[in-house]
């Protein structure tokens, strides 16, 4: 029980600085596949303390990695990142979007626990009032544009806390870490692509969290037998003939008609019994000019679904409508698969476990037991590969207040609930390698 | 001038017989391809009045008639026809959809001159109020869901006065005259089927009427160099498959939903710029049930273009949209064509002589040339053909006061109009023959 | 024990009269509130066993009944009904829509039991060809458009029995049982008005089932925790202004466009996270002419919901998509409510006991507690009501292999499955009673 | 006739200037409101010349100004205009979107003749490769995304030109000149303003011209006796609610769902018998991210009409439309006039003098006058604000041969065209002061 409380004291300790890397990542927020700065500075930490480091290339196998940005763009940010204090030689290796960072401690015989913590920012920009607290304080994003609009500036710095705790605790622990800084979460882009190298393959036991919203409840830790839900996400580019809409309107293919056509239709996708669904087209740009024939139409779309199948069903129901919308108007289409993510639930066991954890041996009060689930987690890639090598899985909610809705340009969290996420996933760990 | 005169009062003589006739059509109203009692009255006055009389398979080419009935509905007609008092043998010969009669009389040398009566009656429900002049005089149709709501009650009527007259003064005329009283021309169905058969190829002169409102005009003549619209009629059948839409509504293919797709895009066909055009989808009717995946859906529509050009985009367009929107949704498509039409206009030279002739030899006012042309007829195949053969066509307008819109449940008309159009019909055969 | 004894031998030796009695039902196939004849003869026989009998105005509150046909067509139905064997006095009170039975039984102190028995046919034209068992046996609907294809001629054949057993075993029940023959089933047209007539008020238990597909399995009765969806069905007019559609199109308000505008946009209501939702446009039936503007589109839905709430959702987006089609257009639109129904589950306990009851007291097989739902079901009200005063209700169905879809035109079930449900719910009434 | 030689080979004389001023302008491209440089240059020459000249606020009524940009916008572009050589105090005058220059030249007795040259470029990016002369020839635009691709800098070079060479032989002139260089033609926005002013209202004989593709044609110049369509241009904005679109996709209001069934409905406006009707949705904008409800969905379309009853019902149903659209999904919309033009024709007896004088006076070969109309354009306020006080007005083009099609980022055009223009514009001056 000795190691139990010494964690939790450490972690009350790191709870200063668990603020400054987390205030320090939510200013310099960078999306996904352009973590370089943040990627750089867990890789010199993790380093620093003693952790065998895999970075660049060595984390995400190129060719899985979904929803990568132009080229231009990536080089670009890797330019910004330089400017804003991005070290190397990992920044470098970072470079065109091979973000993300695995630390590994080795101590001896027992389980593989891998631990996710997702790092990227989201495309959202970031209120400025005084209202806003990141604003007030200093800490907003410097970055237009990019925003640490769902707390993952608060998972990196929990991994940080997680990793130096654990190194000081070495000696006692019983088996393997594997500290995974995931890129991309974000559109469900990154985790494919850790999977596909092969570091899920040896692993035990996969812990994750999320922040979450306490919403005036006394808990700490949400604990939900719900599954999430898998979805794909699709760009769709419809590219017709432009010409002049009130001289020759006839000579022109137009995209839009096909775009909207495929909207109401996409929406339309019957409800499925085997579970579920959702759709949605978050975005469409289309047009050039306002006398002028849509000649193009780009966009974003999700569809989700209970299940592989229930999603499986709306994603193919989604391209026939896209390609049918498309024929249509005499247009052409282009759908590009940008994100994907199966469904996932946590292992009873391990929710029993932790709510065990949680109360008898951290003091920190879990919610009851829910079947909520609600969104989609790149995170289910890891706990599904976990599972079919015969590993279990646990995914937690970090609850905290917060304000403003999450991926809301008003988002932010009381960042006192660091420590208890620390302690969790340290307990855990201890719990799963055997101690008392 | 002697002619004009003698032929002015003998139509001036044969209106109590017009509107008799008329008023029997009208309450005996049989829609296209059905005018078998019409057919076989028509037949049997010209063959006593002396014409030589074509009936039945001679009238029209077999498999050039659109949008035929059921042959249940053909033979349920046929039987109806009976009891109303369709004579033999020209009934059994109008049998099967082989309806329409043609009349020919041979006057030595000169122009041959086709005149066009069209005597089919439209799928509307008759008003049946003592407000509405058919109910109130006797004469309403008993025929229900059949209605003559467009006046060839009438054509039919003008054309056997023109018959008794032209036979009566046979001795001074100069040519042939052949009076066509065709069938099924609403839908424009007919026409094609009696070109098909080659009856236009010798024609030098087409002369052709139908009723218009005078709308308080005292004109009684109405002439217009404008151009009809080409027009197609399709009709389409969406094929899905049905499920519960509780239990498994993914289950279903949505044919509803594919024609709602198609309505709204047809609509939304762009105009063009090669001519005025026109879409219409008239009717749908699908679904079995309220809590049943919509199996099968059924429209009626039709396009229409200034020219045969834009007729074609039209109907081409529609066609795509059709197919696609079944594709959307996993269903199969039925398009057949159920009639069209080109485009028409008179001959110039005629509007200027018709005009003349109206005005020198008639005493009838025509109205101011127009430029309006308005909806299709299928007297265009008729036109077509004959200028095809260097010949010339006349198109006009039976000037009338008309209660209630064409097509309507409350149509008549004023009955006296009907003589004005038999003197334009006489007198423009006399003047093209070069009677003075 | 000895009365379950009884009551399963009484139950097998009525096998035969109920297959008589479900074929003469089937046979003569009544639809939602047209049920007189079906009607007539359950009064008759309930009342000649001794129950006392409400049937008419006392059965249903006037105007808590939901979807009644035309006044014209209701009295088509009763002259229909007179010819086809119905008998008086009792048909006569089921003029006009007021079907449905009532048979009580009271034998002193003790819980009242209500068991709910729907006796509707639906709007489905019934297989002719050899391969149907109905037709080849001599039982196929003589009513066409109308036909038991839900099994409901079962569910009164097994009401008919239970009356037989009950009231020869009288002397030992403790209690009051309500046998409810319900009519309009369909379309969840009919419970509400039983229970605006507070015919559940005083009810302890319901009990009720339904005909299901036992696919292949051995189990006998089917038990299920899960909810069934509440459900909204609404009639939709939307009314224009016709126009000839090639000659002057601008002046129609076309209700097509509106219709189809508000299919695909219906279909597209957002799935909504507090729980699963259905909706269904089953029916369109829209416009008069090819080429006349649509001024009239008539249109059936549906909408569901996993729980009110979700029902609700639906049906208040459903009417304002309906609203702002017509709007968009020109149009008006007139939105009827045809039938409703809450969500509903059974009690946990009466699960429990009905599985104990049937292993353990009647040798029946049942099979594993589901948690599916699916459909829709009138018998929500009843339940609902009967739970507000403290009741508690048991919905099971009684499994049996079938031939087709329920709902589609070659439906038919094993008639040896009848004897098993009559004996759950006498079974189930002598447990509640406390009889061992 | 001796003037209209003279008037020729200045014409020819001033050719070299003219490519220059027109080389000049096409680099620096301004779009409408915004032609500061533009107008400056302008402004200064015509005053060099001994002009009066009106600029800023005496040129466009304030408030009568459509389609204006954001005042941002116009104060980047004032700095712009600066650095690019706009000429004080000009350029301060035109600040704000006071853009536009009129030179007036009195002499003596006579007609006041106005003729108008529109200067605006559009916001078009140039092609930049070798292939196109502008880029090779080192004049294309250097303001990006803003072009000349209409032909406005040759309008804006003849204008320079007749103004040169109308006041060296002003002496022989009889009336009044109004040279009106119109700001904000495209998106047709500037020219009611400059009638609001009243500067049309003295006018009796308006003049304008356009560049044509002369298709390799030898005609110089066009003319045309068709009308030009009416039109309005509308900006829409839909507004809902953000909302995830996994978690809770019913708390939102999805404006994108509002503004595809606007497209849709849009272009699917029944065509009118009252004339030519177009609708074009040519830009469409909407959403922040693929996994939120689309809160929000700004489009750009424009109706047009034969005429201006035709271009009311069109915009009239569009609004109409959206605001449908909008409540259909619990959105609000916002309805911006952005440009408008009415119907416009030239005078026939115009026309005939045009002929005339390019054959007779100045040996240029008109094309036969055609019939044809095709787009939009805002001269039409001015020319028929001089009808409406009884003066004439003509409108024909300059006709030359063109790379790519108007609009299109590669159009350009052979500037020897010009000389032409220059040539009407002063002849028929001459004429309709009764010069011979």
């Amino acid at each position: 029980m000795q190691i139990y409380e010494t964690m939790k004291q450490q972690a009350e300790a790191l709870a200063p600085h668990m603020q400054e890397d987390r205030r320090d990542f939510h200013r310099y927020a960078e999306s996904g596949w352009c973590e370089i700065r943040t990627s750089s500075l867990i890789a010199q930490r993790l380093a620093g303390l003693g952790y065998e480091v895999l970075t660049g290339r060595d984390v995400c196998r190129d060719e899985a990695r979904m929803g990568l940005p132009l080229k231009a763009v990536l080089e670009d940010q890797y330019q910004r990142a330089l400017e804003q204090g991005a070290v190397q030689p990992w920044a470098e290796q970072a470079r065109d979007g091979f973000t993300g960072v695995i630390g590994i401690l080795r101590c001896g015989e027992g389980p593989v626990i891998a631990m996710r913590f997702d790092i990227d920012a989201l495309g959202v920009v970031e209120e400025t009032s005084e209202l806003h607290r990141p604003a007030r304080a200093g800490f907003g994003s410097v970055n237009r544009g990019m925003m640490h609009a769902c707390g993952h500036d608060g998972h990196a710095a929990i991994g940080l806390a997680v990793a130096e705790i654990l190194m000081k605790l070495r000696r006692e622990l019983k088996g393997t870490v594997k500290l995974i800084f995931q890129p991309a979460e974000e559109g469900v882009r990154g985790a494919r692509a850790i999977v596909a190298h092969g570091h899920l393959d040896d692993v035990d036991y996969l812990l994750a969290s999320h922040m979450g919203d306490s919403q005036g409840q006394p808990y700490q830790v949400g604990l939900s037998a719900g599954e999430t839900l898998a979805t794909s996400k699709l760009d769709v580019t419809f590219r017709g003939c432009a010409a002049h809409a009130g001289m020759i309107p006839e000579q022109g293919r137009n995209a839009l008609l096909a775009a909207a056509t495929a909207v109401l239709n996409l929406h339309a996708i019957p409800r499925s019994s085997e579970g579920e669904t959702r759709i949605n087209v978050g975005t469409l740009h289309a047009g050039s000019g306002r006398n002028v024939i849509c000649d193009q139409a780009v966009m974003e779309l999700e569809v989700r679904g209970a299940n592989t199948e229930a999603n499986r069903y709306m994603e193919d129901y989604a391209r026939r409508i896209v390609e049918a919308a498309a024929a249509m108007h005499g247009c052409t289409c282009d759908i590009k698969l940008m994100g994907a993510a199966e469904s996932m639930k946590s292992d009873e066991e391990m929710l029993q476990l932790c709510s065990r954890v949680c109360r008898d041996k951290l003091g920190l009060l879990p919610a009851p037991l829910s079947s909520l689930a609600g969104g989609s987690e790149d995170c289910s890639y890891l706990m599904n590969r976990v599972r079919e090598t015969g590993g279990k899985g646990l995914y937690f909610s970090t609850l905290t207040p917060c304000s403003g809705p999450f991926h809301s340009r008003t988002f932010d969290f009381d960042e006192t609930a660091l420590t208890a996420a620390v302690q969790v996933f340290c307990g855990m760990a201890f719990c799963l390698m055997g101690i008392e």
